[in-house]
């Protein structure tokens, strides 16, 4: 029987200082009591040379993480995995996280604008189609000091690659409802998870 | 200087004894002068449960390939490597092509129409952009044996995932331009490749 669960994720973007200046761009998954039950530092820091207007070298104030994301078993709702914007552009981070077991992957983000209207969706989609994962979205969205402009479309999308919902481009809330039996009809479908060689 | 080079791909789908009673499912690149350039022996076989009515056990009849592809340097066009349909659900084929110096990237395919129309163009797209590099994907259309639904959508897409031909679910051909100073632009800007960590 489905249980409903109440997750609450801050952040996507949450600067954690380190000393020397500089912050890990850090993902936290907090319970529904307040309590901590997961943290990622990203790893894969976003220094691109895109033509609009602003230059992004997230190397100069972030600091790298060094490690694989590891899992959150919600045991109600599913074990959960968490990573950060850039990331998702790295498939290999979301199969370690399928590989271990990873049925919901959480991908908060402030993608610009300009890499955003091409490729967003398109990375969300696959990264659930390929792990047969849920995946959650949460994204910025509006214009930021004047100058950078980030893409929205916060975004539930379901292990078969169905968006589920989309907040669009204006401040939002996206919701759905993440049911285990879907998951499980998913990956009786397509196994693809079982056939995996080099990963 | 761009200059047009003629790439002709037999099959993504084609038959190879292997003795046994078994094929191995082979892609194969051939020069303009009908040289073989390029061999591949599909890796994952498409062993799934969707409900279309059709029995898919591709391990029935194909013996499954054991090894990574190899590259082929076209020299004018770029490096090219190959894979087959079901393959693309699994990026990790596709980032070890890229991480040995891959720009075009081949995905003959027979996608079922019912997965198709949820999965096809997004793991295609999804696969040039992650890899910045070129998709040229073949893609069988219609109905087989009076039973067996394709998808078809042959296309071709650019690094930053731009479709740039699409031949639609009627038998017909898809045609672009490959330049790689589009490739060259697209790597500037989004040198995601150069930030990879774990593959």
């Amino acid at each position: 029987m489905a249980q409903r669960y109440q997750v609450t994720l801050l952040g996507g973007g949450f600067p954690v200082p380190v000393g020397s200046g500089q912050v890990h761009n850090t993902a936290l998954l907090i319970g529904p009591d307040g309590d901590e039950l997961s943290r990622y530092e990203k790893v894969h820091l976003f220094d691109v040379d895109i033509p609009d207007g602003y230059k992004y070298q997230e190397s100069q104030t972030v600091m790298p993480g060094r490690r694989l994301p590891k899992l959150y078993d919600s045991e109600d709702l599913g074990k959960i995995g968490l990573s950060v914007c850039y990331d998702v552009r790295f498939p290999e981070l979301y199969r370690h996280l399928s590989k271990t077991g990873a049925e919901i992957l959480f991908v908060p983000a402030a993608f610009t604008a300009y890499t955003g209207k091409d490729h967003w969706q398109v990375l969300i989609q696959a990264r659930a189609i390929e792990n047969t994962c849920y995946i959650i979205a949460p994204a910025q969205t509006g214009t930021h000091y004047d100058r950078r402009q980030t893409h929205g479309h916060a975004m539930i999308v379901d292990p078969w690659g169905v968006i589920l919902a989309d907040a669009g481009s204006e401040p939002g809330v996206a919701i759905a409802e993440i049911t285990p039996n879907r998951l499980s009809q998913v990956r009786r479908q397509m196994p693809s998870l079982q056939h995996r060689v080099f990963a």
